[in-house]
């Protein structure tokens, strides 16, 4: 765990495979490692550099005379028992393995190294992120020990995501770029030499830069030990898993790809519920749900207000809460009388309250918001306006409130406009921690169903 | 139905409420055929107007000497009946009637103006889209007759959106303006004076201009009439609608807002299905489906090929694709010897492929996409690849190929960067008709599912 630690906090950094040739991942690396903006030291190893992208390189870790707490290893498989001997006798605390070319290729061999690799490492008590990943990024201390340069774009925040593949990891990733959603960690696991999710559950419970885990799971070789570390959580944090291998075919793909079976599914979903883990089943979900459990307070319980500036988005939210178990509640008699005041008697006072007919009329508007969520039947408030130019002057009242307010109560919104008309304003009204914010209706309320059914995890694992 | 041809195709419209004030509706409207690129006739109708954007406007339509085809009216509810006797009495074709106020108000006499103007109307046989609505936009004549002058950035293409809400309409209009979708029409119904989407299915049957029809429905007075019309279609264009009132809040809002209750949902997505309508139950799946089936060719089975440049996105799209029908066949024999020669002895050869072992070799991957694409057994592909700058150049040879395949069988893809790095080479390929990109690979897998739904309903209704 110690080491665990310096792994993701490393003090120094050797590039073993380093590269000035933009065809080599070596190069690419040495990219992340420089251009994600890592202020501590970079060791360039390569046998034949002199120097690397400005920094002085080694031929090897043994001819460096410092300390190396971090090796990247980027270099043929046949080449790794060596090089993690040398990593060994040097007293490097952490490795990150690119390589690919172990347990996953169909040759005998590939399992032969990898045993043979993981053999020195356990001995030597040096964990191991890989074989066959991108690598990972500790956002908190700008260190990008990937192949993806891109992943230094992502901001920082409170998601880290241990992922069992790399493509999953890039494409969460610019999702997460357009969404402006940010992360502690990105961590591809690879082919787990030594560390798997049970571990990497273990390390970040006390991370006080992790608020949310985010999990892509094909298969594990060890379930009982990824269920055992979920449950320490006791529900103190939110663990997001999504688990592929469903069918035939992918479970057959989950055996090729990663070396274990994906199992039963229904199986594994139901270990992963029991074990405090919320189960979702697409990468927008995964996201989506991530996003509101690192933005939202969580909600007491299951009632929603629903506030639309039109009829239809209002009702498309609506269905989602109501078909997934959210109570679209009546409001309290005060409250329903203010809204009476407040909006002509034209259609939607109830819960969901169309506030349409009050479009122009801020401080209407923003009265309604306010008696809304301070309602004690609302647990959260779902806000669902669309703006172009014939209304976006209604549009500055609320943001300016909306800033205000406290965050006891999760507020989720899909507010939209055409691209340029108001994007800045959502983005500042996300970032000062007001609301958050989705693409579509139906999302915003998926999200709230999303944080209720946490709350209800959290309450059953305490 | 030749008056509606002249509502849609006009060569003259009038805006009876024009403005230069931005408060105003009137202002906007103007704003819409002007900016929109409307090329005929238009003519601001305002009692103290002398000149509104430079256009000449005249104290009421009886003070224009000319041809009038279509009005836009945008006055107070009570002024309604007066210009719409002028209208009948001017040989007005059709009228977007954008004022709200009539029966979805809680006052009877909301009702009564209902009626008085319906009388006026029907008799004059002029057909009229509203009230209570943003108005319509004709893309293939670029009449922008509505509020919101951003439609106008909306592309040409082949959806036309009927809709009953207006927040629905503007979200799906600004969702298509940020994933590039092009539409023939968007209409917005509101309360249905005369043109129900009845009406507007037996016009759009022989539009050109509509490969696509998309109904966002809540609820409708005359529900047969909307089930005959669909028939007539005989599958022979795509119909798609998303109902909204499923849950009790959604259908007391349904009553509330539109004027119509919305009724069991089981028993109308029954109907609608039974009417050769494919039925979807979000935002977000409405427009991916519209998309596909505007721009792909319908599979003749359910066979699917999966591709992928990393295992984990193939897995995912292997999932939803079982789950809902589809089936990830085995090659034919010759398809499966390339692909076992081209790809080295790693895993996921057989479908799904994951070509990353391959990816530094374009001439390997466009041999494997070709022989799949081209298997017997295949009867539509899905690609899911993720690029950064680590492997972006080896894009470029399947986007040369991707562009000279025929379109036989359908395309559809998951291709994603981070913004930025491949967003134009896919906006290319998009266009050229090569293929359909998704944002994630389940939403790509749906997209052919929805494909193959379609394809079922057709061979049923014919």
């Amino acid at each position: 765990m110690a080491n665990m630690k310096i792994l993701f906090n490393p003090e120094s950094v050797a590039v073993i495979g380093a590269s000035d040739k933009q065809a080599k991942l070596g190069f690419h690396v040495m990219k992340s490692l420089t251009k994600g903006g890592f202020a501590k030291k970079i060791i360039p190893v390569n046998p034949g550099g002199i120097e690397i992208m400005g920094i002085k390189a080694f031929p090897s870790i043994a001819d460096y005379d410092g300390r190396i707490d971090l090796a990247i290893v980027v270099l043929p498989a046949r080449l790794v028992p060596g090089v993690f001997r040398e990593c060994a006798s040097k007293g490097v605390k952490g490795i990150v393995l690119i390589t690919a070319g172990f347990k996953e290729i169909d040759d005998p061999m590939g399992a032969d190294l990898h045993d043979e690799i993981a053999g020195i490492v356990n001995q030597a008590g040096i964990p191991v992120i890989g074989p066959n990943t991108f690598g990972m990024i500790n956002f908190h201390v700008e260190l990008n020990a990937s192949f993806t340069p891109e992943f230094s774009r992502l901001k920082k925040g409170g998601i880290c995501l241990v992922s069992q593949s790399g493509g999953i990891s890039h494409l969460l990733g610019f999702m997460a770029m357009r969404a402006d959603v940010g992360f502690s960690k990105i961590v591809g696991l690879g082919n787990r030499l030594n560390i798997d999710f049970a571990e990497m559950l273990e390390y970040l419970m006390d991370d006080p830069d992790t608020k949310v885990m985010v999990l892509y799971i094909e298969g594990v070789d060890q379930p009982r030990d990824l269920i055992e570390s979920a449950k320490k959580y006791n529900g103190n944090k939110p663990i997001i898993a999504y688990k592929t291998g469903k069918g035939r075919v992918g479970d057959h793909a989950s055996l090729s790809h990663t070396g274990s079976m994906a199992g039963r599914h229904g199986i594994y979903t139901g270990a992963l519920s029991q074990a405090g883990i919320l189960t979702v089943d697409n990468t927008e979900t995964l996201l989506d749900t991530a996003k509101a459990l690192s933005a939202c307070p969580i909600p007491d319980g299951p009632g929603v207000g629903v506030l639309s500036g039109q009829a239809g988005p209002g009702m498309a939210a609506c269905d989602l809460c109501e078909a997934k178990g959210l109570k679209i509640v009546r409001f309290t008699g005060n409250t329903q009388q203010m809204v009476n005041e407040l909006l002509p008697p034209l259609a939607l006072r109830t819960n969901p309250v169309d506030m349409g007919p009050a479009w122009y009329d801020s401080s209407a508007i923003k009265e309604i918001i306010q008696a809304v969520m301070d309602d004690d039947n609302v647990d959260g408030t779902l806000i669902l306006m669309m703006f172009a130019s014939a209304n976006v002057g209604a549009v500055s009242g609320i943001s300016d409130l909306l800033k205000k307010w406290a965050q006891k109560k999760p507020v989720i919104s899909c507010i939209q406009s055409p691209p340029g008309i108001w994007d800045e304003q959502i983005g500042a009204l996300e970032e000062s921690g007001a609301l958050v914010n989705y693409p579509t209706p139906e999302r915003a309320a998926r999200a709230m169903v999303n944080l209720w059914e946490y709350k209800k995890i959290k309450d059953r694992m305490k």
